[in-house]
Order: structure tokens, then C-alpha cells, then sequence
């Protein structure tokens, strides 16, 4: 049983603390759990387990503020389903049905509503879920941003995999499904207010059928499953390294990051593993079945780009380490700040 | 199989859209449901239901956006808890957890936020029900209103109970759970626009107390159950006698309204059944399990001004009708228009 006293201090709420990086967590740890405290909400995961007659469910909610609403490759609509089918399925959970939120603000042209509602169908049939219910709130012009949209969503969980941070042991080895940066960078540049162009579009799309395949080919082995979206990859593993209490190696030459994602970070000095993604996962497995689980990623149309980009080892306890092909060390550390607000 | 043709043709969004009356259901009609068209939003009520291995889950989803965040009697955090798992009540189902996502607007004071997060911590303790997770997103000031919070529930459904339109015959009977208006005419009064005092205070309260009574007593004779909230009493009736194809009559002289309420209706040019609610609710009960059901919730606190107030006719089909003492009788109409913008 942890403390129940609140510490968080900043007088003011800011952007950092939507980001999904240091400041989302002391708001989180310090402030909401506090009150809002109970086992299933304490292990921070993006999905909650129900146990019903019969069977484990999972749920989980995401709410959608990205800006601009429509980007290359996506568009909130798509975001909006895709998230949480996604959050669905790191917690091994196959989707079972959705309910959404939208909250316009008015003078909001219908055309740009009954685009992200199309967006939705279309995202929602390719997933194979149905959004069965809802609810529509109208604000004052000025109130809200054109369009937010939540989604909740529950799913069935696979019961042949127990996925925790508490499974993952030294040895176990760090696959990622693909390319990183992609959907952060497309959105940041699709704002138009850098001079910089890039052929990069985001990323989003359905991840069950990934996490499907897996299960059936290496569920014994599979520990921990997540999509770093905001806060990027070094969120998700410090995150992950912090819960597990254990390190995690990565081989800095075998992170994937397409020229054009690298290139924009490299003049906007921001770490490719900062950014976030919409459609990529990281994956602990057991060293028995990495082989095949990577090997199985990689035939799921899609899945081509997987690969392993590291390992647990037992230290330095609770931090994420890149080793480089020189030899060099450096520290991965969360995302602090938050270089690029409203990206999901 | 209805037509999947959108026939929302406005323009623009506006509040009137997300009032809860003749306008939201065009929009939810019209533009809404062809393309997220399946079986169960279809039925249009505040819950879906799933059925999994041994039991059958309802599932629903609200937003909430109440502009001031706190009034007389409650406060959005409050409303955003009793708001969804009234909603999972009125489907016969028992809470069994919520997921909420908080969308912040940057400058937000700490403070507020501690105290909506108090108030939710609160709500859901009384309500019996666990936050289980959730999601937070910043925007930048100006991008929203403070503070608007959505919450997803799920809930074990009854099984001695089926509640649905279709169930509704002649003869069965209206009750309603006490006076009505409270809530819309607080928040309305809250906002300090007028020149209007009254000492009333938000209805907000958590209804499954109630329902759970009905179930144990009624459970046979239960054909439908709704909270009134946007777009009163009036429009909620007038979605039954629509989607159940019959007249509910209504005794004008039975429906309770505190004189706070009526006299700030009167001088408002407002009709107390069109204000929202948000601890009262409709039940539509067969004749023979009327008495029963009036008796025991009367018998649970805060149940005493419970009373039947009217009844169900098979003629004028799709419509709502008051009969007055003196043997007059009025259409009553959903809400048209929105003249309590941001209600809950």
C-alpha cells in the first residue's frame, strides 16, 4: 500500500504535463492516484484488467486533442480509433466494441466533422470493432479547438499471455515492430510553422493483428507489450525499466529511424526516441522465443521493419542505456518538457 | 436495415446540436449514425450492451463539459461520476468500473483541478464504483474551458430485468423519481448572468440505489428506465413514445417542481420539463408492479417525492401529451433549440 498524500506542487497545469514524460507522471503520481488510488490503476498501465464470470477483460480510454485535425497518413478520426484498439491490444486484449466522445466547438464546419466521422468508420471496419455507442457535447466558439474526440474501449484478453512489467527478467531480449518518429514529425511539420518539408507520413494503424500473430506463435514468452506514443520509446522503456526494476540495453545502430524522421531531428535537436508513434511497438520477450516472435513480426504485412534493438540486464537497475558501435554509453532519460504539444 | 444516407445537412455546428433535443438528434440521425451505423447504437440508448461468457456487459460513454466547473450542490467532477454510472443504472446494470480522461486547458490553477479530482474520488466512493484508468491531455489557453472530463463505464447487467422501448405497452405507468429541474436551473443560475436567486441546488446523485430496489421488487413489470438529463423530461419521453411507436399521457398537476424552479421557468419563458436532471429518473413500469415499485422507492432515501405521473396510451402514436385539472390537454415537445447551453 503506497502513500495516499498528494506532492504535486506546480501551482499552474502547463503543456509538459500532457506530454506523456516526466511531468504527466509527477501530475499522475502526484496528484491523481492520490485520490483516485487502487491496485488497478496503481500498476499505470494503458489498460485495466475486469475479471467477469468466465473471462478478463480489458479497458481503457484515450482522449484525441491533435493538431492540426487532419495530417499525412491520418487524421484524428483514424487517431481516435486507432489509439485505443491499440492500448487494447498491448494489454493482449483483441478488441471487443468502442464508445466515443466528440466535443465540438461551435461554428465547427459540418464537412470537417463528417470527414473524421467517415475517418472513424473507415478506421474502426479496418479494425474490426464497432463503436456502439456515444455521446456529443457543443461548446462556445473559442471553448475548445474545432474537435476532441474519446474514445473507451474493452476488450477480450487472450488468456494465454499475462503481460506485466513484473514478468520481465534479465536476458529478455527488446524487439521494436518498425521505424520511430514517423507520426510525431508528420504532425509537427504538417502545422507549417517550421521551414521544413519531409516525404514522412504518420504511422497510425490497427496493432491487434501484430500482437494476434505473436500470441499465437510465442505467448509463453511474450512479458511486456507497449506503443510509445507520446513521450516516444524512451518514455515507454524508462517507464518500463522503473516498473520492472531492471535495466534496458538498447544497440543504438539498430534503432530504426527513417533519414527524413533523423534529419528533421537532427535540425530541431530533438532524439528520434523522444518522438512520439502511432503505429510501431515495443515487444519483451524471453531469449527462447525472441527468434521466432521477431521472425513471426515480420510476415504480418507491415511487420517487415521489425527488429531486436536490445536486451534486460539486471543494472544498472531503473535505467534505460544506448550502446553505440564504438563502444560508447549514453543515458536514455524520459521525455522532459514537451517539445511537441498536441500530437495525439 | 435502415438507409446509410447522411441527411444532416447545417452547415456549421452549433450549441443547439448538443443540447439533447430535436437538434442533437438530427445530427446523431442524420449524420452520426450512417456512418457508424451497427445494431446496437441503433436502439439509440445511453448504454450498448455486450454479451460475453456468462454475462452481459453494458458499456456507455459521457462527456462532460458544465460551464461554471462548480455550482450549488455538486461540480463537474461530481457529474462526470454520477453522470456515467447513471447511465449504466438506467441499462439495469450494476457499475463496475469507469476510465475517465481529463482534457486540461493550460493556466488551469492546481487547485481547481485537486478539488474536481477530490469531488471524483468522492462521487465514485458513494457510488460504490472504481477509476480503474485514464488518460490526461493539455491544450494551450485558450484551446479549452478549463477543465472537461469524460468517463466510460461498464456495468453488470441484471438479468432479471430486459429495458427496452420495444417493451412498452398501453397501460403501463409513468413514475418519476422526485421534483425536476434542480439541476439546469442551479448551473443556469451559477453563471450569475442574471438577475436571479434561488435557493436551490444540483439534484446530481448516484441512481443505482434505486434502480437496484426496483430490480428486487419489479424486476417482471420494468419495461424502461431514464434519467432526464439535456433536454428534460419532455424529451426524453418523447424518444420513448417515438422508438416505442405509443402516447405517454402525462398528469400535469403530478409532476413535481419545487416553486424555486417553477418561478424562475416562469419568469425564463422555460418549460421545468425541458431542464435537465441529474439524480432523477423515469421508470415506465407494468400496472400490476406499478404500486409495488412507487412503494419501495419511496421507502429508499432521498426516494420520498417519488410518484406516478402519467401513463402510456396506444393513441397519438410518437407523441407526449399533459392533461391538465381542468381537463385541457397539451402536446409536449422535445427540446428545440438550446436555451441552457453546457448543462453538464
Amino acid at each position: 500500500m503506497k502513500t495516499t498524500k498528494v506532492h504535486f506542487t506546480d501551482p499552474h497545469i502547463e503543456l509538459a504535463h500532457g506530454a506523456g514524460g516526466k511531468a504527466s507522471r509527477r501530475l499522475i503520481e502526484g496528484l491523481l492516484l492520490p485520490y483516485l488510488m487502487n491496485d488497478m490503476l496503481m500498476e499505470l498501465n494503458d489498460v485495466a484488467y475486469i475479471d467477469t464470470t468466465g473471462s478478463r477483460l480489458a479497458f481503457t480510454v484515450d482522449s484525441f486533442v491533435v493538431k492540426p485535425l487532419v495530417f499525412p497518413g491520418g487524421s484524428i478520426g483514424e487517431l481516435a480509433i486507432n489509439g485505443t484498439v491499440n492500448d487494447l491490444a498491448m494489454g493482449g486484449a483483441k478488441p471487443l466494441a468502442l464508445v466515443t466522445t466528440l466535443i465540438l466547438e461551435a461554428g465547427l464546419e459540418t464537412s470537417e466533422l463528417e470527414r473524421e466521422i467517415r475517418a472513424m468508420a473507415k478506421a474502426a471496419k479496418r479494425a474490426k470493432v464497432s463503436v456502439v455507442g456515444g455521446d456529443t457535447k457543443v461548446v462556445e466558439h473559442g471553448k475548445a479547438d474545432g474537435l476532441f474526440i474519446t474514445t473507451a474501449g474493452i476488450g477480450l484478453t487472450d488468456t494465454r499471455v499475462n503481460l506485466s512489467p513484473k514478468n520481465v527478467r534479465p536476458g529478455d531480449q527488446v524487439i521494436l515492430s518498425g521505424p520511430i518518429g514517423d507520426h510525431g514529425i508528420t504532425v509537427l511539420l504538417a502545422r507549417g510553422e517550421l521551414e521544413l518539408e519531409a516525404d514522412i507520413t504518420s504511422d497510425t494503424r490497427p496493432l491487434w493483428p501484430f500482437v494476434s500473430t505473436l500470441i499465437d506463435v510465442a505467448a509463453p514468452g511474450l512479458r511486456w507489450l507497449r506503443d510509445p506514443t507520446r513521450g516516444g520509446v524512451a518514455t515507454a522503456l524508462n517507464e518500463l525499466a522503473r516498473d520492472a526494476k531492471i535495466a534496458v540495453v538498447l544497440d543504438d545502430e539498430e534503432i530504426p529511424v527513417r533519414p527524413a524522421v533523423r534529419g528533421a531531428c537532427e535540425i530541431l535537436g530533438l532524439d528520434p526516441l523522444h518522438i512520439a508513434n502511432e503505429g510501431q511497438f515495443l515487444v519483451i520477450v524471453s531469449p527462447e522465443y525472441a527468434e521466432i516472435a521477431l521472425e513471426a513480426l515480420k510476415k504480418v504485412p507491415g511487420g517487415e521493419e521489425a527488429r531486436r534493438i536490445g536486451e534486460i540486464q539486471k543494472e544498472p537497475k531503473r535505467a534505460v542505456l544506448a550502446r553505440s558501435r564504438y563502444g560508447g554509453t549514453r543515458i536514455i532519460d524520459m521525455l522532459v518538457g514537451d517539445p511537441l504539444p498536441r500530437i495525439c
